[in-house]
Formats: structure tokens, sequence, C-alpha cells
């Protein structure tokens, strides 16, 4: 069969598949902001029913014989990655007995929900049963996935980016740890405590988050803004981009930063090729390119000084009770550098710590050295150990993220992942002349998609950093920029009053 | 195979289509109220996927094994009434070639799309070779679905209850005119014109609907509450049903009999007994049952002297600038009778006969008897004869109603039948004693539920009507209950202030 004729058939396949993607990722969507709790039990079938359908599409014998096909074919480069991105799930799926593979689906929704009762009942032991369940499911499936790796962590680092090993992450994060750690201690030793800034009514942050969307150049006729407990962004579809948050009345900055990142996510899906559209290509290069687009709006845009003395008046006519508040006073209210327990409240800083114990804990997980029974301990050793906290209780310690209940090992690491690439990604930036420029977003914006977001998936990570910030990955991008900021911030007591 | 076993494989099929119903209906819902624009056309693509696959399921040789064996199997009543309505719908799709059904969904897409284009610039033509398409498909199906049928159109009919003809329904819908025409004739000549109310602001008229449902016993939290367009209601899940309605700031009744009417149809899905909940019999009977209790609650209940003597305090609680109001001014407003257009805008007598025009109209469509060339001259003949109107222009006409386009033919009949069938029931719930007390509306919710919406589509509407009203399917209760009721209003304006 002609090459052509075989593309065209894996092209309509991948359009079954996204059909079907887009269904279950409104039925997650619509359980997570406005749905219906007494369904809740029916939602959780029907979604199942969808992924087994899905999976169904995902493993065809028919698809393999067009990957094969198509593998050998004179195809495009962006052709090629989505033959490869396809084959890598294909081969990954079909690795695993399909009755196998939905007994993990199945128990990790049942983890899922016995996950969310221990940790409201602080009870780990109600867990433990079904966290071990996941665990021998996961280290079984990385002996099928990783024959011939080094390490059984690398089968699962391998879902997100099959360049990722435990032989590259362990000295890039030991080289982050040695520098990082003691510079944090400096900070965080340094700064001012008790920065507070006044309330603003939720009315009043709704309206500020659509403004502030708009700002960044979020397209709200091709998506929407809702509020859910736990703030995310989803593609429905290529032109339907939503983005979630959730509201503090004594904290603003809580909903705007969220607000930031899970806009850097939709900024990048929104503004993919459109001849990528309906497509696997149409998303993310990885986990981690996707974090440092989130990361780079949220810090090194959305924290900075620069961004701030562009916006802040923008910001006190969004939010009048601000409008008595040094500029100053807030560029360190959000940039106050502290250990805490929980990962998803840390500064940018200490967030890395956070990433690196989760990353040693799962590593020892994967490779039979730590048991779940004795997860509890080690996590509290490690918080000890790196950031000198001891948890209250497991709800602020090893309950806090539901990422091992759903199964999803080797996700962690993408976030600090994202954090160094987003650090190249402002260094070419400012390379380019546009540090200085964080008054004109368009430009930005402009800059980021040429480079980043409209090729979506149609590279790997390090291609991309290799042809857009010419450089291989690293934590020196990051560490400059750290220290370039944070110790500018320590004289941010001067800044003069605007307005 | 014992027959238990084939029941569990059985019920286990429906479930998995069941979760399939669940994501189109959530995709339409999404679309029709809070969906985003720009991400439309996909969403239409990943319904039409969808759809393809549950059509699959629907008509799998699997299934029609099943169906087979369990037909003749020891089954209880409601199994075998399942059995019967999966049987339908099997041996319906089976009859025509898949690719063909396929093309007609495409086409109704297609001719929806024209249809919303051709009505806003008012040009029949735009849409007329689409309708032709759609029209000639319903053709060729009521041939391959009637062999043996008295009249094309029978298959139509069949759709939703098969013991409904053309045979049936020329007598039932010809008494029904000679009778209502000029007791409808009388009625708009008698009464005073110009009945308006006050203004209600909208955020106010939006908690009234949530305090009306509340009312009648809609479960809020098996539910919700959204604007769209066009009012509807969708059961997502057997605990998740969702109504909207839509506000006119200048008419507050406008979204009150809007809400009751979808209520009623929310009543019926939220109050099917749980043991039938996941199959294909947890809906009302037939669409002409469910009508009928959207109507109940829309008219008879809701538009009764009797209903707003016990509620309407309430309500001016609800809307504070009704105080002044008097009840009979109300009541009088709620029940004016005038020729109309369009028909979602008519009264409870007149929209009867805009019924029925298009059931003779949908007749002749179907027998070849009239082309769709000669629609809009044959709509504005029968309009003009029958309700003395001439519609201002083709939107106001033959361009009202999207059925056409999306392929829905012998449905507006079960609009007239559900009103006829909401005043048997009445007329029972009158025997019973309940007809004295709509103050206690607990009580009248629980009496339906038990006759009624308990029993979901386990029973066909005759069946129904027989062993709950002793009686069959006639046009007297409803000539009785409308003579009652407007002779009754005659009197209205003598009523006194309340409050």
């Amino acid at each position: 069969m002609a090459y052509e004729h075989v593309w065209e058939q894996y092209v309509q396949h991948m359009r079954d598949m996204r059909g079907v993607e887009e269904a279950i990722a409104l039925m997650h969507w619509d359980m997570r902001t406005i749905g219906v709790r007494k369904g809740s039990a029916w939602r959780a079938e029907s979604i199942g029913i969808l992924t087994a359908h899905h999976m169904t599409l995902a493993t065809s014998e028919q698809l393999g014989a067009w990957i094969e096909e198509l593998r050998t074919a004179p195809i495009a480069v962006w052709q090629r990655a989505s033959v490869a991105r396809m084959a890598h799930r294909y081969e990954r799926l079909r690795a695993i007995p399909l009755e196998e593979y939905k007994a993990f689906v199945i128990a990790c929704a049942e983890a899922e929900t016995m996950w969310e009762r221990g940790k409201s009942e602080g009870d780990f032991t109600l867990f433990r049963p079904y966290l071990e369940r996941i665990v021998a499911f996961a280290r079984a499936f990385a002996k099928q996935w990783g024959a011939g790796a080094a390490h059984p962590y690398d089968a699962w680092l391998a879902d997100d980016d099959p360049n990722m090993t435990v032989a590259r992450l362990d000295p890039l994060f030991g080289a982050l740890r040695a520098e990082l750690v003691p510079f944090m201690q400096d900070i965080a030793h340094a700064q001012q405590r008790g920065q507070s800034l006044p309330r603003v009514p939720i009315s009043m942050q709704r309206t500020a988050q659509e403004q502030l969307l708009a700002l960044i150049g979020f397209d709200a006729s091709a998506g929407r803004i809702d509020e859910s407990a736990h703030p995310f962004m989803t593609a429905i579809n290529p032109c339907d981009v939503r983005v979630t948050t959730r509201y503090s009345e004594d904290d603003c900055t809580s909903a705007l930063f969220s607000t930031l990142h899970e806009g850097g996510h939709a900024l990048y899906e929104q503004r993919i090729a459109p001849m990528f559209h309906g497509t696997n290509v149409c998303t993310g290069a990885s986990l981690a390119m996707h974090e440092s687009q989130a990361r780079l709006w949220e810090n090194v845009i959305g924290r900075s000084p620069a961004f701030w003395n562009a916006h802040f008046r923008t910001l006190q006519s969004w939010m009048p009770p601000l409008r008595d508040t040094f500029i100053g006073h807030f560029v360190s209210a959000i940039n106050s550098v502290q250990p805490s327990p929980i990962r998803t409240e840390a500064d940018e800083l200490t967030y890395n710590v956070h990433i690196m114990i989760r990353y040693e804990l799962e590593k020892q997980l994967m490779s039979g050295a730590l048991d779940v029974a004795q997860l509890p301990q080690a996590w509290n050793e490690a918080y000890a150990r790196d950031l000198g906290i001891v948890p209250r209780d497991e709800a602020h310690g090893v309950f806090q993220d539901v990422h091992w209940a759903g199964g999803a090992f080797g996700y962690f690491p993408s976030y600090t992942l994202g954090n160094l690439i987003a650090a190249h990604i402002w260094e070419t930036m400012c390379e380019a002349g546009l540090g200085t420029q964080l008054h004109d977003i368009p430009k930005i914006v402009h800059w980021l998609t040429e480079h980043v977001y409209t090729h979506g998936a149609t590279m790997h990570t390090d291609a991309f950093l290799d042809r857009v910030c010419n450089d291989t990955l690293d934590t020196a991008p990051f560490m400059r920029y750290v220290k370039d900021k944070y110790e500018g911030l320590m004289h941010v007591g001067q800044t003069p009053r605007i307005q």
C-alpha cells in the first residue's frame, strides 16, 4: 500500500483516539469543577469504560501494522515524531497483558479513593495495602518495560521522556542539591519575615484572573477559567483549553500565581501550529517541557521585579485594595523563601528539595530498597534532613500528593526539570534582548510561540534545548537565574512607592 | 449457556453503552450551556466519533445473539421490557447498512448548521437542498423499517412507540381538532388582553428557579440548573440530571414555566427505581410519557389557580417586585390564550394546533404527497387556515424548529400526546383526591413517583395508561381539563388580592 494512504488511515485512527480523549478530558474537568457529587460513581464508571476503549484503540494490531509501515516511509520530520510517539506508547501498552493493565487502572482508582479517605482521617495504615498493590504493579511493569535498563526506575522515567534515566538525573540533581541548598538557606536566613498583603474580595479576584490571563495572551474565546480544589489545565480539544484556579480571601497572590502557572500551560496548548491539531503531537514536548512553561510564567516572569515594575499599576486597578501597597513590599511578599512541609505551597527554591526527596524515595521504591511500610518514616527522615522540618502529621507528610496512589511514578522529577528548562529558555530569551521587555508581553509570547509553543511535541526535550538554546540540560542557568534574582531582591526594601 | 450468565453479559454491555451515552450527553450539555465557541467543530467531531462507537455497540452480532437467547429465557417482566426495548433499536439500526446510517447522521449535522444559517439569514433556499437529503434518507429508512406498515410515516412514529400509527393518530387528532379549535377560539375571544407583570431582575430570577426546583422535589445534589439558549433536560447519568432555563427581564414567567417544564422531565429521571439504574429502562417510558410529565408540571399543575393559591406568597418572597401583584392578575397573565406564530411560545391550547399542523406536514413528506420545495407554502397555508396567522417571515414560519434538520421525524406528535396523557394522569390524581392537595407538593410527587416515575421504561404508554389510569388514550380527559379550567378562569378577575 502506498505510504500516503497508510498515513491517512493512521491519522484517522489518531483522530478517533482524540475524540475519545476529548470525552474523557471533559468528564474529568466536569467532575473536578462544576460536577454533581452524587453522580460521581457513575462518572467514574463511564471514564473507566471510555479509557478501556481508548486502550483498545491504542493497542490495536492494525495500528501496530501502520506504525511498522510508516517507520520506513519517506515522511516528514514531524510525521516521524508522531509515529515515534505513538510507537512508544503502543509498545509500552502491548508489553503488558491488557487484563493486567486494566487491573492496574482499577487498583489506582481504588487507591485514589482510599488515599483521600486515609488522608482526611490521618491514617496511613488504611491506605498502605492499596499503595502496596500499586507499587507491586509498578515494579512488575518496570521489569517488562525496562529489560536491559541500568535501573528499574528508568522504565518509569521513560514514560515521559525516554532520554531521562537515573544515570543522568542522579548527577544533575546531585549538582543542583549541592549548590541550591546552601544558597536557599542563606536567602531564607537573610529575608525579613511577616510580609502580608491586604485582603481582596473573591469577586474582585475572579475578574482579575480573567484580566491576567488576557494580559499574557490567553484566548478566552478558545478556553475557560473556572474554580477547582486543585488548580489544573486541560486541553479538551485544540480550540478548547481550560484552566482552573482557587481563591483565598486572605491571600490574593494564591490565585494570581496559580493562574499564571496554569496560564503558562494553556498558552503552550493554545499556540501549537494548527497543522498539528488532531494529531498526537498537538501537546507539549514532554511533561518537563510543559512544566517549564508553567514555571516560566509563574516564577521566572511572574515573580520578577521587572514584570511588576511594568504591570503593578494594572494589578492595582484590578484589585483596588492593593492601591496603598508598595511595589517593593509586594515583590518581597511573593518571593519569600522559607522551608515548609507542603510541596504545592513551596517557594521556587525549596520546591526543588521537595522534588528531590520524592525522586530518591521513588527510586528506592522501584528498586525494592524501600517498602511501602517504611515510607512514612523515610519521608519524615528526609524532610528533617533536607529541609529541617518534621511534618506535624501524615497529611502534611507522606500523604500530601496523589501521584503514587494514581500510579504516576517518574512524574515528580519533571517539576524540577521544568524549573531547569525554564531557566535555559529564559537565558536564551535574555540573550535575545527580551529580559528587559516584560512591559511588552505580546513580544514575549511571540518569541515563545515561535521557538517553543508552535512546535508542539515534534521535538524531544533535548533536541529542543539544542536547537532553541544551543545548550544541553544543566543546572547552571537555573543557579545563575536564582542568584541574580534573590541577590537583587535583598535591596528591594528601598524600592520607591509607585502610583 | 445458562440464561443468568447471558443476562449478566447483556447488562455489562448495556453499561458499556451507558458509559458512552454519558460522555455524549455531557459533550452536548457542555456545548449548549457553558461550552467554548471556538472548540465547537472539534466537539462535533468527537460527538460523531463516540456516536459511531455507540452504534457499533448497539448493533454488535454478540448483542443480537444475547437478545435472541434472552427472548425465550424465564426472566422477570422488567428484564423482558429491557430486552424488547434493546431489540427494537437493534433491529432498526441493523435494517440499514451502517455506512448509510452514518451518512444520514453526518447529513443531519450539516443540515443543522445550514438550518441555523438559513434561519438567521431568512433564506429557506439555502437550507432546502440539505433538508431534501434528510427527507430522502427518511423516506428510504421508512421503507426499510415499515415493510407491511399501512403508512410510511408509521415507521417513524414507531421510533418512539411502536403502538402509535397514523391509523390511530388520525382519528385521535381529528377528534381533538374538532373539539379544541372552536373552544380555543371562544376563550381567546372572551379573554381580556394586555396582562403584564412587573420586571424582575435576572439575578433574582436565578435564585427563584433554584427555589422552585427545590419546591417541586428536584434533588439539587444529584443535578444542576444552568442557562442555555434553548432550555432542555438531560440525564447525564442516573444521579446527575441537569436542567437549563433562559431568562427574560421583561417576562419573569418565561423562566418559571420553562423551569417547571424541564423540572417535570427531571423529576421523572431522578425518581426511577435504583434497581433500573445503568440499564436501558432507566428513562421515560416514551417521548410522549416524558413530555406528559413536563406538561403536567408546567401547565396542569403549574398554571393552575390552585397551585398559585398555595404558593403565590412564596413566589412573591422570591421575587419581591411581584409583591403588589394580585394573584388573579398573575393567574390570568399565565393563562392567556392567543394564536401566535411560534410553537415554543404558544399557550397550552393553541400549542396543540401547532403540533397537528406539523403532524399533517410530516405525514405528507413521508408519503411523498409533499416535497420540501412546497413546504414553506404548505406551512403558511396551514397556519392561515388553522390559526388565522400568516408568519411574517420564514424564521417565524417553516424555519422555527430544528427537528427536521436533525432528522427527528415522528417526534412532534409526542408533544400533544404528552398533553393528552398528562390530562389522563391528572384525572386519575383528582380521583385519588390529590386535586385539592397542591399545597402539599411532597404528596403529589410521592404519588407520581409511585405510579409513574419509579417504573422508568418498563411499561409502554398504553400499558401504563391501562394500569395506572384504567383507561385508553383518548382526548376526553384533556377536553374536560381545559373546559373546567378556562371556564373557571373567566371569573378570576374577581379574585381578591392576597397578602
